[in-house]
């Protein structure tokens, strides 16, 4: 396999965005491509311009966008059984929207021709051979995605095949077979790539859906028996379950089997780009997810952690640094003191593994996590923690009162307000705000009364705020697990907060967020 | 490979439980091993009772369970270095819990053994055969976990085999070949374990890692190569990228592979039992896992709920029912004509798919989801948007004003309190309720005030209240998206509500939930 190179084509933002849950504004999809292009992705299928304005809008606004090395692909249909390719809107507007690859999808069962399609054998081939010809008489650049083309050759192979002759001899530079249903085992891929690549002599690349959990492992497989091109979806976000997933595969191919796919460098950017896709498509990052996730390189078990300490990559498959990923020793209720000492040890200069303190972090954390709080999103909460117990933290303001007013129905003037009182040394300061809800009223009331003190605070700006409802059978009564990040340009940090009442979980997680801000002033010597 | 018996283990409650952000009580324990039980899994690896006194305390309250087949397993590993079988603290407490078998897990790493155990070959092959003698003597069936065995044999075959005849030798019923860190490719685990079963002749089972995204692809190679025994867990939880998704793994290899694992009535459980084990795990249960998710069989694209109407099963692999899911049609942006109509038709019951009634739903419904409203999950808010439109709803009550006082710091005696006044044709009703957060307070003393006027009301249970935060960087000013589940012990419906404020994103979603349980009693002729 050692140097073969293969080519990816996301289509993240045309089959991607089939999935449920999931709709993109122009600026993410902008913001999607140039994260692909970044992560070395080669094609980017950018949309259906015939299908929808929204995405003949983002082919427009793109004209303006400048990419590394990244092509873009316009999705299309074979003409309609009704229309000549001259007069197919569909086919016109791939030929406007100014993208330089057309993926022309037609029909490669022959149950899909005549039971969906309801064209007979000929006409669905003179529609293939009628929309290749007419895109590359434009100039254009052509996929062909054989739909349905495992069901369909399983059923009447000559039937497959013919479409593949018929849409290469056309001119279609790229012969994509589609696992539509995900239904396929990966040994029948390799099969039947074989077979294809065997009697079309074309170039044959895999597009395979996860309604099996093997969407990865057949595009191997493909790979394996000749595909020199695989599609996917940098993240597996799709229709059902979702396609292939490629900051999977791509690591894979390139680190396990020898493909030549992405530089090196580029890989060295997937779980960032992995975190910059799933913010634009407002979905948090699945945390176990191959390579990229969060969990990817995390070891919980106080054991493996202890053989981390003895023999380096113990439990690892992979470099992290490979994928721009990091290896972390997350605090639970699993870790052995190992953890905890490695982690934190500037927290604890003067203090041995075994001494009583580390003993009493311990308890408090275990009782923290019994309440339900959760650390390993949260390790500035857990920096203070830890700083309250070995007393590396002061008082640095009381909170004396706040009152929260809230209405209903939603009124011209009305909104949420909040009066916060607090203590700070021998003064007292008082604020009042309103807000967007409650909790953004108290965060603007808390800010006001303490940047009379503090006036770095000013530099402090919340870059997220999420809510986790931790026991939802609880019904409206349900304790709730609020997580901020915090950033004040120089460093970030995040912050939990755990209650019954949003509110209240909301003012733990900024209270948090504010002290360790004064911390770090404190001993830079800001304050 | 027809008809060949596979059996399964689960180790959601060990390995699982080794997954961030997971932690379980005894009765969240008790729960699952029911689950895994009407599912059909064979064997449930349900704890360490060495080393976690939680797990202890799990053995014996399940001597008060009855199971329908299920047997127990407990793990434990070797006896320590420095240990006699006899007086190993491990062994014995696996003895004591009364499971009828025990998963001892010893090294078949020559880096492992003499790295991390710091060991001899010899000594490392006298702690398997010692442990697993002395667990058989005490009565006990052994399976047997050959930890790191494919990079241990990849570095050094002859040693890996070793400790698999050691173990065999010394009684082990089952030796499982354990891809510890989850980076092998499913031919070299085929390769592997076909060696492996050709040289010591032992029955050998897998476990795998997803760390490549490949577990489910390497257990069928295993299978495939001969292997009896497949261990993973249900919904795939486990340390950093999970194990082997075993609701993705059976259905593979009963429905595509033809092996007998689970009775078919088992199978058409597994939908249910797989949101169960979730429910239990307080995760959400991942909306795109094959066969289970909400979203294995959902078709958004308005192409292909049209292709379903002509060719059942146009885009799907297997039959849902087989494996107890159901076929969705979502309602969103994508959706044609046809979607809305096909599901709501008992709404529309004079209007044809082209009236301009059923345009202006369309364009309510994209305006809401512009909003951010997403009706996915909550299809009692969809089936009200479309009511509204149509008219064939009534206006049961006006809420007047809702007024909303919560307090900081924790105090005895203060809790969030809300006064609700609303208006039921001419009467005006007062009430007000505390609670334990803002949103407890509201739904409660809505609930009083309109329970004086709707007794029946009094039924409606809310079962879940979730919260998504939409756009989370816009911080504490971020719009959320809350969902609510209600009953009234007879039917089931979710609704939605959306705001920049909690509470009124709560508001919405509740008013939502009793406007529908008002319209069904009405119609039922109970009002």
């Amino acid at each position: 396999m050692t140097d073969r190179t293969i080519e990816i084509l996301d289509t993240t933002l045309r089959d991607g965005a089939q999935s449920e849950q999931l709709s993109f504004s122009v600026k993410d999809k902008i913001n999607i491509i140039h994260a692909l292009d970044r992560a070395g992705i080669a094609v980017i299928e950018a949309g259906n311009p015939g299908a929808s304005p929204k995405d003949m809008e983002l082919f427009a606004a793109m004209r303006d966008e400048t990419l590394k090395h990244a092509q873009l692909a316009a999705f299309t249909p074979t003409r309609r059984k009704t229309n000549d390719a001259e007069e197919d809107p569909m086919l016109a507007a791939v030929v406007a929207c100014g993208a330089p690859i057309a993926c022309v999808f037609g029909k490669s069962s022959r149950d899909h021709t005549e039971k969906v399609l309801a064209v007979s054998e000929s006409e669905n081939l003179a529609m293939i051979d009628d929309s290749i010809r007419y895109l590359r008489a434009k100039g254009l650049r052509v996929y062909f995605d054989a739909e349905h083309y495992f069901d369909g050759y399983r059923a009447d192979p000559a039937f497959a095949l013919t479409t593949v002759r018929t849409a290469f001899a056309a001119g279609a530079e790229q012969i994509v077979l589609c696992d539509t249903n995900g239904g396929t085992l990966p040994a029948e891929v390799a099969r039947i790539v074989g077979e294809t690549i065997a009697a079309t002599g074309a170039p044959i690349g895999i597009h395979c859906h996860n309604d099996a959990g093997l969407a990865v492992a057949c595009s191997m497989s493909a790979v394996e028996a000749g595909a020199n091109h695989v599609q996917g979806t940098f993240l597996g976000f799709g229709e059902r379950c979702g396609n292939t997933c490629l900051s999977t595969l791509i690591p894979n191919l390139q680190l396990k089997m020898g493909c030549r796919v992405v530089s090196d460098e580029a890989l060295r950017r997937f779980a960032r780009e992995a975190n910059l896709i799933a913010d634009a498509a407002d979905r948090r990052l699945d945390r176990e997810l191959p390579y990229v996730g969060r969990s990817a390189f995390a070891h919980k078990a106080g054991m493996h952690v202890d053989a981390h300490l003895k023999f380096r990559g113990a439990y690892e498959h992979v470099d992290p640094a490979a994928v721009g990923n990091t290896r972390r020793l997350p605090v639970s209720e699993f870790s052995g003191h190992q953890t905890l000492v490695a982690k934190y040890a500037h927290l604890f200069p003067e203090v041995s593994r075994n001494a009583p303190i580390l003993a009493r972090v311990r308890e408090t954390l275990k009782q923290k996590e019994a309440e339900g709080y959760q650390y390993e999103s949260a390790e500035g909460s857990l920096e203070l923690l830890i700083r309250r117990e070995v007393g590396s933290t002061r008082d640095f303001f009381e909170l004396i009162d706040c009152k929260l007013i809230d209405q209903l129905p939603v009124r011209i003037g009305a909104s949420a307000s909040a009066v916060v009182k607090i203590r700070v040394g021998d003064a007292v300061e008082l604020a009042v705000a309103e807000g967007e809800g409650p909790v953004h009223a108290i965060d603007t009331a808390l800010r006001t009364a303490l940047g009379r003190v503090y006036p770095t605070l000013a530099n402090v700006h919340l870059t997220a705020y999420k809510v986790r409802v931790l026991t939802p059978r609880n019904a409206t009564a349900a304790k709730v697990l609020v997580l901020i990040h915090s950033t004040d340009g120089d460093r970030e940090w995040s912050t939990v907060g755990v209650s019954a009442d949003i509110i209240k979980a909301s003012y733990y997680a900024l209270r948090d967020s504010i002290e360790l801000k004064l911390i770090n002033d404190c001993e830079r010597g800001a304050l």
